[in-house]
């Protein structure tokens, strides 16, 4: 997939949206426990009732690793169920060198065969560059993240310049937007406006609107481009929507109501 | 295990050597692929000659992770398989926020059930604290690591503090001695110093030496305390020491080159 691609898809299901499967056994309905493979009974059910609706799926990959091998099935199910014009999102964080490196874009990208994965740059360059060699993936690049404690290093300042900008700049500098997209939390909307000044083309993944706070039309304002550029993710008040035989409906309703806000700021901006 | 523990381990085997599994299967003997677990009858087979000379096995997630599930069993297998007085290291470099956090925590320290694992800073205190939360277990914080781009981000300085040092800092204020590691490469010797003095007591772990070009006797001088506080590891220089049916007895050889080296040293400083 480009970001041509991507754009396409924004403009045809006029949304942004990722959902983020953040699987939890402790949380689906009780029923699907009856299943034999609940996970991914729950991951279809939320994927039907949501498809139309949203452009990408993120799988969160420390629910499925919890789980250990029968965590690792499901996810694998779950990639081949999700439609295959979905960006399809390994949020992994990964980030090693070198040899290894070459080992988890091959688990990522061959194995799993995910669209993009999101990546730490604590490691420089080294821990990115092999995730580029496969043409049509992303290597998702933390830059500014939407915890708490984000503040602990990415504010880190070298003669004026944060720690989060030098990442955005220098990612920027490694791959293009067919190659790279970075992650900007929703709940620092003001910060969008530098990081889109050293990254005007790239994609950005924004976690954090909803369940932690962060507000659609701030981070519309400040980080969208003329391609969009960005995908908004929600994972916790999407899929926990409901808790009951209708989990699938009720999750869909939150989906839309994503959707119709993003159809509005899409609109406004002349993008579709 | 504790910092106490380990040290009685090092003064035991006269060692401060962790023998990285690293394990490719295209690098491995050519004869092994006829077994059904190659990865498995390799791992075994290099403990088996290495485990009286070095006190930790380091596992590198992305080699088992690249084979998919198939993977995942080698290494369940190979955890269980390792002797109950070694440190038990997985190289994940994991980091992500809270909920997520706590499920990276599950897999590593309940499913998989490992000592360590290794974590990626970039997002701060929300990354490393559930991690914490597991008593005899460690998180082995990124400070300063061996590749070429580590400068990338990790020299990053304000008001006169490298990220690296400001990482290291803080990693000392989250936990003491026996919950926190840092990793420190052992291409740059002369960094250690400085490393040392915010965090005296905590334990090291050093990549780089022999394949990297990292020197022992430098990183001892630099980074040794009175409780020895360094774990040494090194992966394809051991393990892919031979490539025939004598590979484990040429492992066990160049293990046996480190742990001589590190019993100098050891001695040298009054330690064993």
């Amino acid at each position: 997939m480009t970001a041509n691609d991507l754009f396409k898809q924004i403009q045809l299901k006029k949304s942004f949206l990722a959902v983020g499967l953040d699987t939890d056994i402790k949380k689906i309905p009780a029923f699907l426990l009856d299943s034999d493979e609940p996970i991914f009974e729950f991951n279809k059910a939320i994927i039907d009732a949501t498809q139309d609706l949203c452009i990408a799926y993120k799988l969160n990959i420390a629910f499925y690793e919890a789980m250990g091998i029968p965590g690792w099935q499901a996810l694998e199910k779950t990639i081949d169920y999700i439609p295959n014009e979905q960006l399809i999102i390994a949020d992994a964080k990964r980030g090693d060198i070198g040899n290894t490196c070459d080992k988890y874009a091959e688990a990522f990208f061959k194995t799993l065969n995910v669209d993009a994965i999101t990546l730490s740059p604590y490691m420089g360059e080294d821990s990115v560059k092999p995730f580029l060699q496969y043409e049509g993936k992303w290597a998702i690049v933390l830059s500014l993240t939407s915890n708490p404690s984000s503040t602990d290093f990415q504010q880190h300042t070298q003669d004026g310049e944060p720690l989060y900008i030098k990442v955005a700049t220098k990612a920027a500098e490694w791959g293009n937007e067919n190659q790279i997209m970075l992650v900007v939390g929703a709940t620092h909307p003001e910060n969008f406006k530098a990081i889109r000044a050293v990254s005007p083309k790239h994609f950005y993944l924004v976690p954090g609107v909803g369940a932690q706070g962060g507000d659609m039309a701030q981070v519309a304002h400040y980080g969208m481009n003329e391609q969009c550029g960005l995908i908004v993710n929600s994972s916790r008040s999407i899929i926990y929507a409901g808790s009951d035989a209708n989990f699938a409906s009720d999750a869909r309703s939150a989906a839309q109501a994503y959707q119709s806000q993003m159809q509005a700021i899409l609109i406004e901006r002349g993008l579709v």
